[in-house]
């Protein structure tokens, strides 16, 4: 059992300050203030409410004083497409339609193994700047599902489907590894989007995750060309579009959401849809600003994501929370429009459940133990005043300090636990030369 | 001499890979080509366009070898209130003037040692994120002095006086500090702001400041509130109402700009003013996004600025180049709007002039030796494709491992050489703890 003390515990509901956890195989079995930890020997026993067992079961094998750390649940990047950190910095600048002109070429010489080494370094950067959850839309998901199992962080995969074969390739991937890694897999159907798949392929789609019971993960109205687009081919909307084949009828997880009539945001309202909302890039690539505000009155649940590291151009879900946040507090001319915790529950619990994780995104006792730890030391979270406001606003990736999924350590004080870092990089970068990137 | 080669420089006009610079006291000798370098001993003696006389005064003192790091001119902050480190996370979510209200009487307690220690971590914060120089615009400014001479960082110090007597406190700064610090520091005179002042306060500012023949730094239309109490206390704009005292005619600072009419663009344009952009607290605070392009169009020059750690919580210019890049292609729907190059130019060269700087912000034989240097084997920059791209989108300020001013190291792979951080930290927190934030 590992035993964290010395913290600022923000569970995702409240700020327990001079907390203490405890972790048992997966999950988290104690957490509040670390006063009413009864008894502080090698073994606990814990009365009331938070009765344990005592013996060996409960032997503290770890113990971790955070030194007055801000302790969070572990942030949850609900859409990205990890391998493609090859592309980072390739044709900046530019509209979606420009950039994917160019970056497509460039992704269809990827093979399975390149994909491996790609998705590798993403989770490497994702691990050390406190993410402890991915959605990731590729393809070659099988390098992907060896990546997760591998390091330890917790994923949803999805192959950015646009054919029927594409998407018949998940019933393989959901049989074999759906709930593997102790629960760190769930495999849903990935659509790639309205403008790249046939009436056919998202029927197919629909029928194929009702069938394995799963969710389906898509990419709508990410921009106006998009909306205009389909507008023309079909007469209505990406979403008027989807709902007609019954794409909402499962868990579906959305992204970018930013172009939505008054009619689509009920449509996904009522449905109870999680969008995957994507900040930085649909900034970057000028897309605009999703209705968030709109779209969680109508019962959205807002999920946040970096997208790929192409269009952001970085994993760092710190930087996506505060972008989020300022670009609704100024768009809308309020401050408490999007406020900290809002901000950090959509980057945690919302995302756990986006991605299909029970139990997962709020430090409480009988949730799985992702959290990570905020250095204290850092100049960023000087001098300390407010830790909701401190962990949106102030911190960035580089001030975690830890890193743990599933009740396991993946990085702790700048050390991966579970890849060779060094490894890692040089083979993204002999992978970036074959490409002909670098 | 310093020579620093095996770097990629972004000059701020060119990239030049495979170069080397060359520093000689506070200037820059040789910026190109480290194969054009034509000898490479202990002295060195170059021909043409780049001669250098040889002997003692050109001993290679110090040789630092990049190993690839991508080298960028120091990134200038042209609006700061350095000490407001204190309140950072005091009173998030809130406008403006529900802000301001919250933090001025905790400002009001501020002593002049408090502000010495506040501004000085906030200057070890902004040395090891890449900033180079600053405009802090607070009071107690003579303790900012001290701090800035001691650190060995470059900045303009205005006090923001909304009182003549408040006027009157530059003459003996200036007097006594413009151009100390081996021209390090200028001496601007500071004017808070347009509901901050009366009229003979705006008139005595106008005439300190042609006597003195310095510039003026001042806050200008940052909120919606300002702009239509201006017009209903004075019937007309904070721009119009400071053109008609003259202001403009003095070199001007003017942070934040966000709600400007066509004519007040027009009026800063003609002027030539150097507008303080800080996207990140005017988001914050819920203001608005200012109309950079328009601003441009009409002759405005665009710098960048932080504000004070209280309404950012950030003094990374890093995040600050990012925020205001990806502000202006997504609200106009553009993603050329402030492409790469043009963000770094207000983040270095134009925030050097905003201040008051010449021969400053880019790296060129004959500017001062004020640059930075990017860690190339962090994750962010992975794989490297495009530097001036992976400077605004992908690094952020951990990723500098050298910080030089005026010819001098302030920062190599964290460590600072001209403060004790942990001292520094120290008092900074025993200062919060008298003051109550904490």
């Amino acid at each position: 059992m590992i035993k964290i003390t010395d913290i600022n515990l923000y569970t995702g509901e409240e700020l327990i300050r001079d907390a203490a956890l405890l972790i048992s195989g997966t999950d988290i079995v104690y957490a509040g203030k670390k006063e009413n930890l009864p008894h502080e020997g090698e073994n606990l026993f814990l009365g009331g409410e938070n009765l344990l067992l005592g013996g060996e079961d409960y032997k503290i094998t770890r113990s971790i004083k955070g030194g007055g750390a801000l302790c969070l649940p572990g942030l949850v990047n609900a859409h990205t497409h990890g391998a493609m950190v090859f592309l980072r910095g390739v044709a900046s600048d530019r509209t979606l339609s420009d950039w994917l002109e160019k970056v497509v070429p460039i992704e269809e010489k990827f093979t399975r193994s390149m994909i491996y080494d790609g998705t590798m370094l993403a989770i490497a950067q994702m691990i050390a700047t406190g993410t402890t959850a991915f959605a990731d839309m590729y393809y070659h998901m099988d390098a992907v599902i060896d990546s997760v199992l591998e390091t330890g962080i917790r994923a949803n995969i999805t192959r950015g489907s646009s054919s029927e074969e594409g998407v018949d390739s998940h019933k393989g991937w959901f049989a074999d590894w759906d709930g593997a890694g102790e629960g760190r897999l769930r495999v849903f159907v990935g659509l790639h989007a309205e403008y790249t798949s046939d009436e056919k392929t998202v029927a197919y789609a629909v029928e194929t995750a009702g069938k394995l019971s799963t969710g389906i993960h898509l990419h709508i109205s990410e921009s106006l060309f998009e909306v205009e687009g389909c507008i023309g081919r079909r007469g209505c909307s990406p979403v008027e579009y989807f709902k007609k084949y019954g794409i909402f009828n499962n868990h579906t997880l959305a992204a970018h959401c930013v172009h939505l009539s008054d009619n689509d945001i009920a449509i996904l309202g009522e449905a109870g849809v999680y969008a995957a909302h994507c900040p930085v890039s649909n900034m970057k690539l000028a897309n605009g600003i999703a209705p968030l505000r709109k779209m969680e009155a109508a019962g959205v649940n807002i999920a946040l994501g970096t997208d790929g590291a192409s269009s952001n151009n970085s994993l760092d879900m710190f930087r996506e929370m505060k972008a989020a946040s300022l670009l609704q507090k100024g768009s809308l001319g309020d401050p408490k429009a999007m406020d900290a915790e809002k901000t950090i529950k959509a980057a945690t619990l919302t995302g756990a459940k986006a991605l299909g994780f029970d139990k997962t995104g709020l430090l409480k006792k009988g949730y799985r133990a992702d959290l990570i730890l905020i250095d204290p030391d850092s100049l960023n979270m000087f001098p300390g005043v407010d830790p909701a406001a401190d962990a949106v606003y102030s911190a960035q990736g580089s001030d975690v300090t830890l890193n743990m999924v599933n009740g396991k350590i993946l990085y702790e004080k700048g050390e991966y636990k579970t890849l060779d870092i060094e490894k890692v990089k040089a083979q993204a970068l002999q992978t970036a030369k074959e490409l002909n990137i670098v």
